[in-house]
């Protein structure tokens, strides 16, 4: 079964939010978990999406109490560990789609980058310096990204657990 | 819903590991998630009892790769964070029942007692220290143990997520 | 050089105060690296005994705000991690003193123990469960606890850094 | 007294070595703490300039053996947290410089930037999304940067500790 993280802001635009529900609902057709940072936006909306398709939905949430958690998740769980969560969330992935996000969801494309996990994006984070390309494989839409996340995750889907 | 953490060492004895699949099975009857550490003895036992009678277990890893987690896990989550995950286990749970166990059993007790989480306890350790209590409730069996569980877990079956 | 752990709780004994400072004061004399939580009580008197006398002492701090350390810390470090930044005060000792002490300082001698670092205990707990020994090297005051301590280190003294 | 994140890669170039030395010189003449990851590279030169100055520099190692922190630290800090201690580091400075480096020193920037750390930068990432500005200060070189990076930092020098 194939792990991917749905990154975004807890703040996100209209726009945003529908493609976080689609993506949702993509990564529960793929019969895929979907893991995310627990809260609002983004992260709520595709959690809605996977939830009303059948999937199933983990979220890691920075503080101490899993009635923080948006109401769409399968599994809340609170981890005390604040932005240090954001590791976390990058570490259990096999790959993560970005969407949108502000600087935490910045910290996680460069966590999962750092950790080798394949990085999707859907109107984020451009990544620029010398010398560097910007690895984070574009999509267009939320099935394009979500067949991609699929391809480019490092466990071939079916591998247990 | 709630959330049961079963702490116990990768190592056991056949009564524990015997002890800690009745547990599982007992928690999956009562609807609780199952929340443990995700590798074998204690851990593989209580995930193989609650799967087997229809429960979700949920496997946090200390280690990088999730394959690490033994097979029974509905979702094996790798943190990456070494022992220090030992403390997302007791955050993550309402109550915590620890079956035998090593010290890092001792330490996700001391955490979960420090954060207010009721911890239950089957042939585990006892505490002792000049003007402290034993804290740990203590159960004759796997049954028992779930059913206080349930009772002392403080946010009441039912609540969200 | 070495470095110590010196673990134990925020509130304490007028004689759990007397000797933190005193084995706070005999590190420095060791030359050793004082480690602690950085809150008061023990963690406070040791870093006084240690400062007094010229050492060096760093608090990892559960918090977000290092103005949350105590007055006598060399360093004040701000993990916001919570009680996962107890593994790190583990981690982080070649050996650590374990000085009266409520549910957090059993889980650091719990993480401690488990990593392979050896823990001596001045009036602290007690452990206890069939078939396990006792791990804790009892001292019977602050200079013995800390001669002990540094027996007990895994890292020869003057090794670098 | 400032407490200052130098962040970069454990490669770069030797004009980041060049610059990351200075930097650390700097630091130490403007009597701030020097917070780094505590390998190589540009940790290692920042750590370099730093000490030969008369600083103190603190390291905040990945791993679980503090022999792996570079010789010129004043401290290693052994966390055991993996890519997660980058969380650390950001919550443990006023303010970061970020010269050159890769996804984690990215990562770093975006929690840093996340919690409210005003961040410097010198030859390092570009920030771009639509919508969004790139708030990381750019200096010209060492000693512009270590001047803004203290100008910019929430705590006065003075504070304690």
């Amino acid at each position: 079964m194939t792990y991917i993280g749905v990154i975004g802001g807890a703040r996100c635009t209209s726009v945003e939010k529908k493609l976080a529900e689609e993506v949702g609902r993509e990564i529960a057709g793929q019969k895929a978990v979907l893991i995310c940072g627990g809260r609002g936006g983004v992260m709520e909306a595709a959690a809605r999406g996977a939830r009303r398709a059948g999937g199933l939905v983990i979220g890691i949430l920075p503080g101490h109490d899993r009635r923080e958690g948006n109401p769409y998740l399968s599994v809340s769980l609170a981890t005390g560990l604040g932005d240090a969560r954001n590791a976390i969330i990058a570490c259990a992935c096999d790959v993560l789609i970005a969407i949108g996000g502000g600087y935490g969801t910045l910290s996680e494309i460069g966590l999962a980058l750092k950790m080798g996990k394949p990085v999707v994006g859907l109107h984020t984070w451009n990544l620029d310096r010398p010398g560097h390309g910007d690895d984070i494989h574009r999509a267009a839409g939320a099935r394009e990204a979500v067949m991609l996340a699929v391809k480019l995750a490092r466990l071939p889907i079916g591998n247990a657990p």
